[in-house]
């Protein structure tokens, strides 16, 4: 999946905030397209992958796939784009520290789990691509769910998960 | 990283075994080139990002760094590279199902374990990349250790793990 930021595109770009680290050039809209797809005329071209989820157990995994909506629904006409990366200490641990701060100390997926299923959410993960973002989280809601979101926003920044993200992107759209 | 089949370069190859699943195409050396170099006249370029350990934990990290050799030493003049993927069985569970096969049930680390410092070991991610392989596997030993080599292979192929590998390569090279 490839998010691209260009003069124009299906999503209109109300706002870019660099929340930590470097910024990124502004853009007008926002198009989304396969892959293989070769953006040209564009500021930006952020590519990821969906993958396996990395630490979702099956304990989860039921109530997540009960709870989480598809993307693309009709009334769903806000959308976001995180792109963010962690630093070198986050990537040096081993899977169960990672795990251990992930879930069991900032509860990423428990308190995501309050926002299902007003906030639809695909990740992408670009890390291992080369790409300048190690994931491209991406969000779709109604407009009336966007006080939700903010929410939401605030408790997963203020975990200690986020202690190790050292840039993060946030840009806003609509259609 | 990329593994490339050409025919020259640094590896010669002695033999191309297709373990499981499709072969490849015949070639005589094995050349190893960074990932951003664009490989020319080959018959395959297979291409991973070294990335960081996806099952490994805290307590198996200190044992395994302090007894894994490093790459490249003078006396391994023998190399094994095993491209191979794994079936959607296998991408479909968690994380915490993932690791029980790999380790709790299979023992992946832990009969690997026994062969070091003999045989020296690179692991590349190749599946968020659409290459033909999920993981490349990368082998260097002395050629007296070849015997021992031989026995992890049997060994790892009995594993309940390695029912969901759907494609395995052996290819086999000397310098």
């Amino acid at each position: 999946m490839t998010f691209i930021g260009a003069d124009t595109g299906k999503w209109k770009i109300t706002s870019i905030t660099a929340v930590t680290g470097a910024e990124i050039p502004l853009a007008e809209c926002i198009e989304v397209q396969p892959a293989h797809v070769v953006p040209i005329n564009c500021r930006w071209a952020l590519k990821g992958v969906a993958g396996q989820a990395r630490y979702v157990e099956r304990s989860e995994r039921g109530p997540l796939d009960v709870s989480s909506p598809s993307l693309g629904r009709p009334e769903a006409t806000t959308a976001v784009l995180i792109p963010m990366s962690k630093s070198d200490a986050w990537w040096v641990m081993t899977q169960d520290e990672r795990r251990a701060i992930f879930e069991e100390r900032s509860h990423h997926i428990g308190l995501s789990m309050k926002y299902l299923p007003a906030i639809a959410r695909g990740l992408y993960h670009s890390r291992d691509l080369g790409e300048p973002f190690d994931f491209l989280a991406w969000f779709e809601f109604a407009p009336e769910y966007e006080g939700a979101f903010d929410e939401m926003l605030v408790e997963l920044r203020s975990t200690e998960e986020w202690k190790y993200v050292d840039r993060e992107i946030e840009i806003r759209a609509a259609r």
